[in-house]
Order: C-alpha cells, then sequence, then structure tokens
C-alpha cells in the first residue's frame, strides 16, 4: 500500500481544509464511494455499521465490525481502526468519537437507518451532506485518476467497436441476451464488474433508461446500446467507471433518421467543444439543446446533457440547465445528448470527456457515426 | 404482471396496517428492497429520487423521473406513477405530497442525502426507520417466498456439490480466482447476480469477512467457501437471496482439525433443531454457543448465530444474544456458527432454515461434513 499513502494523505488535507472552510466539525463516512475514495477502503453494504469518524482536528477512527478489521490496509497516519463486537452498539460509540461537535456531514450514500438513530443518539448535532464537502474535491480529478478513467474509456471503447465491426450478432436475439453479452465484454476489457448495459431496440429506443428485456432484435431498426463498468485497480484503490453510449442500425437507414441522428452528432459535438474550463456546466447543456432546436428537434431531447464520473458513475458536476458552476480543470463528465420520440425510435450520444487548460479532451474516442450492422 | 397484483394489494394492506398500529402517517420508499417488494420496482441506485409516498390513508404515489417512469409495470389501484422533470425540485414534491403529516418512516437502504434535504424541506415531521414497519412483514414469508428461497438454495447447495466432489480444482488456484468461478456457477444455477463469493483459505479461513485475494491455495489446508447471490424471478417479482458456506480440505485432515470441526457441526445441527416457533432468536445463537463452550471453542465463534434472508441478503429476524423476539412461522434465516482460530484456520457451517409450524427444515441440505478434495 505504500504507494498509496501519499495518495490518501494528500486527500485527507484537501478534505480538512474543506470542511474548515464549510464550517464542518466532523465528517461521518460509511457505505458509497467517498470512503474508498479517501482511505482505499470500501464498507460492506450491510447491517453492519462500519463509519469513518473524521474530526476537523484530532485523529480519525475507523470504527468497523471486529471481524472485519482484517479487510483494512491500514494507513495509521491518516486512521486507527476501532473494531466493535457483536453486542456492542456502534451507534452510541460513533457519537461518543463525534462528542460534544454539532456540524457534521454525513456521507451521502449512508443508509438512513443509520442516519435516523445516529441523529437520535446526537439530538445537540446538526447534518448536512458529506457531497458538499467531498463533491467539489471528488470532481477535480488528479492525474492518475483521469489515466484510470482513460483506461476505463478505452475498455468500453473496444467494446463498442466490437458492436460497430457486426462482431456482435443483433437479429434474432432479445435485448436481454445482447446486453449480457456486452456486460461480459465489458469485465473482459478491465472492469472488475457492469454498472448497467441498455441495450433497447426499435420503439423502445425512445426510454432513455429502458430496461432490456424480451424484445427480439428486428431488421431494420435501431438498437441503442449504453453500457459501463467500474475498473479493477491494484492496491486497494478504488476503481474508476466508464459510461459509453452508440447507436447501431439493422439496416438501411431512413432518412429521416439519418437527417436526425446527424444533428444529433453536431449537437453532441458542440456541446463537446463548449466544455471549456470557466464555462458554467449549465451552458454547455444549453449548446446541445439549442443546435437541436434548430432542427426542431430540442423536444424531443428528455434529460440533462451529462454528468460527472469518476469513483462514481454519476456524480458532481452535472450538466444541467441552472447548474451555474464553472467547469475546472480536471473535471470529467459525459456529453450524452439524445433524441427520444416515443413509440417510434430514438438515440443517444454519449462520451466521457475532461475539461483541461489545452480544452475539451474526449476519453472515447471509437466512432460516433450511425453503423449499419448485422445485415 | 395480472398474477402479482393481488401479492402486492396484500402487502399494501399489510403494510398500511401496521403503519396504523406503529403511529406512521407517511411512509416514504426509495432504494433498498422494500420498494421491490412492495410494488414489484427496484428504484435505480442513482442521483435522480425516486420515492414511493405511501400515506397511511389516502392515494400512494412513486414519484420518478419523468423518462423512467415506463420502467414501472403499473398498479393504478396501488399507486399512481408521477415522473418528474429534469430542471423540477423532487425533494420540494415529496414534501407537497407529505403535507402536514408529522410522523414519517424513511426506507432503510434511503441514501442520507435524500433524506438529509427531505428533513430540512418538511422541519414539522419527525423520522423513524420504516423497517419498524416493514421488517417483521417481510421477515414472515408468504409460502410462494419460501419456495423461491427453496430454490436459490437448491442452486447454492449444487454449486456446493460441485465443490465437494473436486469438480472445481483449488490447489494452486488463487482465492480470487475460485471465487469468481463460484460466482459465475451461482449465476449459471439460476441467479440472477452474485451477492459474495467469500474463498478463505488456510490462515486466511480465520476472517470470517474475508476477501478473496493473491494467495495461491496449497495442499492440507481448509479451504471456506461462502457465496450466494439473488435469483431471477419471472414477472418484476423481486428475487430471493441464498447464501451458503461449506469448507473442504486439500489433504489428510489433521485429527485436532476434525475434532473441532465434529463439535461445530454438531453446534450447528443442536441451534438449527432448537430453531423452533415461539423460541427467543438469541436463545438458537446461545444453543450453538453453549455446545461450543462444552469443547472450549465458544470464544473461537466471533459473530452472531444468524440473520434473515428474504429479498435482501440480511434483514430480520437477527440470531443474536440479546432478540427476544420469538421466532415466527415463516421466519427464513441462517445458522452459521463458525470456529476462527487467528493465524491458523477457521470453519463454519451454514444453512438456511425456516421455521415452521412442523418444526425448523433446512432449505440447504447438500452434505455438511468436511470433505476431502482435489488430493
Amino acid at each position: 500500500m505504500g504507494s498509496l499513502a501519499p495518495v490518501f494523505a494528500n486527500r485527507f488535507d484537501r478534505v480538512r481544509r474543506a470542511m474548515q472552510a464549510e464550517g464542518v466539525d466532523v465528517l461521518l463516512l460509511s457505505v458509497g464511494p467517498d470512503l474508498p475514495w479517501l482511505t482505499g477502503y470500501a464498507a460492506m453494504p450491510l447491517e453492519r455499521l462500519t463509519m469513518l469518524v473524521l474530526p476537523v482536528d484530532g485523529e480519525a477512527t475507523m470504527l468497523l465490525p471486529a471481524f472485519e478489521t482484517a479487510r483494512v490496509a491500514p494507513h495509521p497516519d491518516l486512521f486507527r481502526i476501532e473494531g466493535w463486537e457483536e453486542t456492542h452498539d456502534p451507534i452510541a460509540r460513533t457519537a461518543e468519537l463525534v462528542g460534544s461537535a454539532t456540524e457534521l456531514a454525513i456521507g451521502d450514500h449512508t443508509w438512513s437507518r443509520f442516519t435516523v438513530l445516529l441523529q437520535g443518539a446526537m439530538p445537540q448535532a446538526s447534518w448536512r451532506n458529506a457531497g458538499t464537502v467531498t463533491g467539489p474535491l471528488r470532481a477535480a480529478k488528479e492525474p492518475a485518476e483521469i489515466a484510470a478513467l482513460q483506461r476505463a474509456a478505452s475498455g468500453v471503447d473496444r467494446v463498442a467497436t466490437a458492436l460497430r465491426g457486426g462482431e456482435i450478432p443483433l437479429i434474432g436475439r432479445t435485448e436481454a441476451d445482447v446486453a449480457a453479452e456486452l456486460g461480459r465484454r465489458v469485465v473482459a476489457e478491465g472492469h472488475a464488474k457492469v454498472n448497467f448495459s441498455i441495450v433497447a431496440s426499435g420503439p423502445n429506443a425512445a426510454s432513455p433508461h429502458h430496461e432490456p428485456g424480451d424484445r427480439v432484435i428486428r431488421p431494420n431498426e435501431i438498437v441503442l446500446c449504453d453500457f459501463g463498468g467500474t475498473t479493477e485497480e491494484p492496491d486497494g484503490q478504488h476503481g474508476y467507471c466508464s459510461d459509453l453510449t452508440r447507436c447501431v442500425f439493422t439496416g438501411e437507414i431512413p432518412a429521416e433518421i439519418a437527417e436526425a441522428y446527424a444533428h444529433l452528432l453536431d449537437a453532441q459535438q458542440a456541446a463537446t467543444a463548449a466544455a471549456v474550463v470557466g464555462t458554467p456546466a449549465g451552458a454547455v447543456d444549453a449548446v446541445a439543446r439549442g443546435h437541436l432546436a434548430e432542427h426542431g428537434l430540442d423536444h424531443y431531447f428528455l434529460h440533462r446533457l451529462g454528468h460527472g464520473i469518476g469513483v462514481e458513475a454519476h456524480e458532481d458536476p452535472y450538466l444541467v440547465e441552472g447548474n451555474d458552476v464553472p467547469l475546472a480543470a480536471g473535471n470529467a463528465f459525459s456529453v450524452e445528448p439524445g433524441v427520444y420520440v416515443e413509440g417510434v425510435w430514438g438515440a443517444r450520444i454519449e462520451d466521457i470527456v475532461v475539461a483541461t487548460d489545452d480544452g475539451p479532451r474526449p476519453l472515447n474516442t471509437v466512432d460516433r457515426e450511425l453503423a449499419v450492422v448485422d445485415v
């Protein structure tokens, strides 16, 4: 773990400075991506409490079930490890460690069953979300994090290359079957797990979060594929996420779809080009939306333009109307406009893009044209 | 979905009666197993809020992102579906739907980021965990749920039969490699996903929640395998979980281990026999612990005896010291004593058992002896 110790020490420093700036006395992290990002340890998502109690000053404690302490790679300079026995009360112990502090920030994914009990045990405290502290820090990716995101992106790019090249049969298979194959390929390309694998064919492509089902893919229709996972990283480093959408067509593309798709691709490219450091996140969304509006397609674009990505599949910054926070160097996010014609067809084009001082850099580079396959 | 409508209607009725008994005005369910158990729909675990707002009287509303509403199988007699647009505020809308109610119960797995915001939007309310309402109901399994748990158990039993029969090579492979194979076999035996796959060899078997790693399995050592998943169920019914532990030995079993293992198996069988309707859950734990104590092994048993199982891998009832709630017919739970000798070896034997009016019924029936394999 030697090589990661300075990474975590640096993050502890940044977190404590942000806590000071935000007026947070104690940060409480349990399940969710903040904890592995900060310590290398991911809490088991079970009913036995794991909690990092991190005061703005003074020693931090990683509290977890006694028989799980061997799972944690020790970083004694950063936190002590304390196991609790089966008949102990980890809620009461957390309250003891917090002491008389009042300004508490609780991890965004912490199960509410624990938060409600902690609130009962610490009536003096006021509560806010840990994301207000960690979100902006996690959004400013370090070079090693960008490299990990690049590896993740290149992995799903290879899956998309196989899809576009016709290596994955489509016609006659169910969406669920193709989704399972995409998932297996995502794992084979360097991911520890699949986070989602959407295959939406024909009219189903009009549903942005379609659940792949028993529908059999037919000739002459669009097939929208949106897939991603979390990479396997060595030595207790949390993995990083991929997220890519490409569409293919199982036949000759009708002129109407070809035309709308071309406008969608233009919108995606224009928005990518607009993702410049200093531009408000919401303004990038507006570029894509404005481009589609010029062609009467904006009312078919049902969702925001994109989301940040890192140790979590969706995180800060969100590219959505109303988000005035300017993009910063190191921000990594999806740029994914779509058109969805209910009951008829739909399409989306999605890349992960990093804002850099040299301009926006797409991590996904696989061809974005609507490929004709399996004919 | 026709055949499931009466199941969900019955659960709505039971939930509302329990809310009345507990003095809960509104139940709020988001991510986690309560929602699919009650409605057939599992919320996407993402930053866009999905929330079932269920008043004790009056109409229930399933609030979710507008472009995800097509994912929900409608049950208009039970709840209305309401989509929220990307620029709307689902926290404010949830507060509107709650209105002036004050006694709120929030789903146990709800992300705290939402709970903290909801608390800010509803300063009049007091909050408790939804598990106080749903836990006892989910613990009393319906016959169809027992049948689903039996299918899950039989699936992992077949994996254990292959393991015990030497079909899965062990010596010379890493724990992680064997764990991945067990996971693939769990999926092949009727599970939609793997929840965990622990392979702990030699001294690692002394760590109950060991994370399988690069350690290569050698001759003449114990290999503890604990694996389970969630079944694939048809038609929007949430899957049910399996959870099984068996140990094998890669050589001739030393007398000391054979003896301790025999006591462990006796303890496991004695505890299973004690899991009779009406017995306090904690008393079943005490039976296993007492049996091990007779042989000086109780201080090697580091965790509680077991946990309930259903749509969630761990749920009510917990078989742990201090739990005085009597077992009820239909309760399904693990019986899993272990002995863990730090740095040397460990073993655990785990079955899922159902408490019935005719006595305890193990769903796992694969041989529990310490099998010699791969020699």
